[in-house]
C-alpha cells in the first residue's frame, strides 16, 4: 500500500482538500489517503512544521507527506521534495521541514513548476502531482534539480535553556483540549521539577491526569515527549490565558 | 477489507487523529479507516456511547470499532476488546459500551498495557495496536484477560417511563442542524400523540419536515429510531434554547 | 478502483456521515470514499452546487458523486442519479446538478424510494445504495425511471454581465481564507482591469498574493478560473464585511 499523508491549512469547508485528492488518485488510483490535519490556523507553518515532526515516522516506511501551508505560493520560494529515512516530504520551502534539515541523510530537490499550475494553488497543481510521483516511483533522477540551488529556509526554534534556576522554555502547541505542550523534554527535566507559567508556581510532574484531584493543574510527560501542563478534565490554557511562546520554567523542588 | 472505525473527542486539529492511524496502518497496512466522529467533546463518555450505539452495526461484519474518549488514561480504568455480533471494540472502560454489556453474547477480555505506553495516550499506543491485531486475526487467545477481573463500567441511562399523562423521556443528543433527538422510542409513541417540552405544549408527529411551514415545530420519527423535535429549515435547539437532558412528554391526543 | 466522492451539510459531529459510509461499505467493501465536504451550511444547496461543479471534473472517470444537501427530503422532490461525462451523480433533485442539467449527454433517472427509507434520511437510506450500484455496475437498465417525469429542478445563478461600464458580477463563494471568489471568468476580463466592490475602487489584478505587501486588498484569477479578492495574509471577507450575492464590478483601467 502506498500512503500519502495530507496536513495543509485548507480548512474542511472548501473543495481544495477534495481538489488535491482528486488529482492524486487520478494520477495513482491505489493511494490511501491519510488526512493529518487541515485545520492549521491560515499561513501558520510553525504550526504545521510542530504537526509534521510529530507525527511522520509513525507512517510506515515509504509514506509521501504533502505539507501544504503556503502563504508564498506563487512567490520566488521553491517547491521541495525530499527522501529522509525511508519517507518523502513535499512542500513549499518555508522553513515547515526544518527538523530535518541539518541531517546529512536528506536527499532535497526543487521541483519545477508547471507552466499550468495555478500561482495560488500549488498544492493542487505542483505538490499532488509530485506527491503522487514519489508514492508510486520512489526518488527518481529527473524529480527536479538536487541539490536546490537555494539552501532551504529554516525557522528558528525556540530551543530550551538551561539557567541557573533550571530549564526555561515556552510553549509550543496547544491542542484541543487545552492541554499546553512544551519543547522541555522529559529527558532533562527531573520528575521531581515543578513547572511554573505566568504566577503559577510550582505544578509537580505525575504521571498522567487522574492522580490530581478533577479541576487541578497538573504536569506530565507528554506523549510526544515533552513536559505538557494540563487541568484535569478542564483546560489549562483558558485557566492561565496561556498562548504559543509562553515561557515556562522547570525548577528543582528544594 | 478490513475496516476499523475510528470515534473520539481528538478533534481535528491536533496529530492524535494521523498518529493513532499511522500506528494502525503500520501494523496492518490493508485497514481502511473510517471516521465516524473526532468532534466529541472532551470526555463526553455519554455522547460517545450514543453515536457507536447508533452506528456500529451498520458497517460491514467484521469490522473494528475504535471508541476513545478517555478522560480516565492512565488510571486504574481497565481497557476492554469486546466481541459482539461479529463486531469487535476497543476502548477505555468507561460505559461507552453499555449498550451491549447486558447481552450474553458479548466477550470480554482486557486488555495488558504495553510497558512502553504514554499515560495519556492509550488511544495511540495500546488500543490501535489491539484494534489492528482484531481487525487481523480476529479474537484470539492470548488477546487479554478474559473475562475481566472486574466487572465493566456501565452508565446508567435515561430510560422513557409510561407516565399518568403519557410517555415521559428527555433529549439524548442535540444534531448539526439543532434536530432534537429523544430517547422516545416511535414503537411506543402512537402517531397521533403530541410532544411537549418546555413551555411548548403540543407538538404533532408528522412524516417529514416538508409537513409543515417553514420555520414550524415538528416531531418525527427519527433515522435512528426515536422521536425527534425539529424546526423545518431551523434549529429546535436554539429555538427551545433546549440542551440533552430537558424532559420531553408525548400526550395522547383528545 | 471504484471512487464515491461525499458531499453534505452533515457536519462531522453526528453519526450521519458514518452511516452513509457504513451503508456504502457494506454494499461494495472495496469503495475508496473521499470526502468533498460535510460543512455545507444547513440547507444551503447552492454552496454544495459551486462546490460539486468545481471539483467533480477533477476525479477519475467513473467517480459516483454523492451530493446530499436536502432540505426537502421525504416532500414530493425527485431523487435523482445522472450519468455526465463518465462520472454519475446521485442527489435529490434541488437543482445542485445544474452546472450539467442542460447539457444533451446527461442522462438522468429518477430513483424509486425504497419502501423503508426513513423520511428524513434519504442519504443514508436511497442515494448511498444507489452511489453504491452505480459505481459497481455503472448505469443499469432498472436503475430508475429514465427521463423523470419531471424537468429536473434547476437553480437560477447569478451570470455575470457586460455593462457600459465593464464586467458585473458577484460574490459567490468565501473560502476559509476569506478570499472572494467571484463569477467574473479570467477568460472575460482583461488583466488590466480594476475591480470595485462596495467602496473599494481599485483593486488591481496580479498573479499572486506576493506581489502585494501584506494586508494589502489584491485581486487574481483564482485555481477555479475565476476573478478572486483576497487581502495577503489576510481575509478579504472581514477587511470589506462580504458576503455572497455582494456585486463586483471590473472596469477597464484608463
Amino acid at each position: 500500500m502506498l500512503i500519502v499523508s495530507l496536513l495543509s491549512d485548507f480548512g474542511t469547508s472548501d473543495s481544495y482538500v477534495a481538489e488535491v485528492k482528486a488529482v492524486l488518485l487520478s494520477q495513482s488510483p491505489s493511494l490511501v489517503l491519510v488526512d493529518i490535519s487541515h485545520q492549521v490556523a491560515p499561513g501558520d507553518v510553525r504550526a504545521a512544521a510542530f504537526l509534521i515532526e510529530r507525527t511522520w515516522w509513525r507512517f510506515p516506511p515509504g509514506t509521501v507527506h504533502l505539507v501544504v501551508v503556503d502563504p508564498g505560493v506563487g512567490s520566488e520560494r521553491a517547491a521541495l521534495a525530499i527522501a529522509f529515512r525511508d519517507h518523502f516530504f513535499v512542500g513549499p520551502d518555508n522553513g515547515v521541514f526544518t527538523f530535518l534539515l541539518g541531517d546529512p541523510g536528506a536527499r532535497i530537490a526543487s521541483l519545477p513548476i508547471p507552466p499550468d499550475a495555478s500561482p495560488t494553488f500549488h498544492g493542487r497543481d505542483l505538490f499532488a502531482p509530485a506527491a503522487a510521483s514519489l508514492a508510486n516511483r520512489g526518488w527518481f533522477p529527473t524529480l527536479g534539480q538536487e541539490p536546490p540551488s537555494k539552501e532551504p529556509h529554516r525557522l528558528v526554534r525556540a530551543e530550551p535553556r538551561l539557567e541557573p534556576k533550571g530549564w526555561s522554555g515556552e510553549i509550543i502547541h496547544i491542542d484541543r483540549f487545552g492541554n499546553l505542550i512544551t519543547n522541555l523534554s522529559t529527558k532533562n527535566v527531573p520528575i521531581t521539577a515543578l513547572l511554573s507559567i505566568h504566577s503559577e508556581p510550582g505544578i509537580p510532574i505525575v504521571r498522567t491526569y487522574a492522580q490530581v484531584p478533577v479541576g487541578t493543574l497538573l504536569a506530565y510527560g507528554g506523549s510526544g515527549g515533552t513536559l505538557e501542563i494540563a487541568v484535569r478534565e478542564g483546560s489549562a490554557a483558558e485557566r492561565l490565558k496561556a498562548k504559543v511562546g509562553d515561557r515556562v520554567l522547570a525548577q528543582q523542588e528544594r
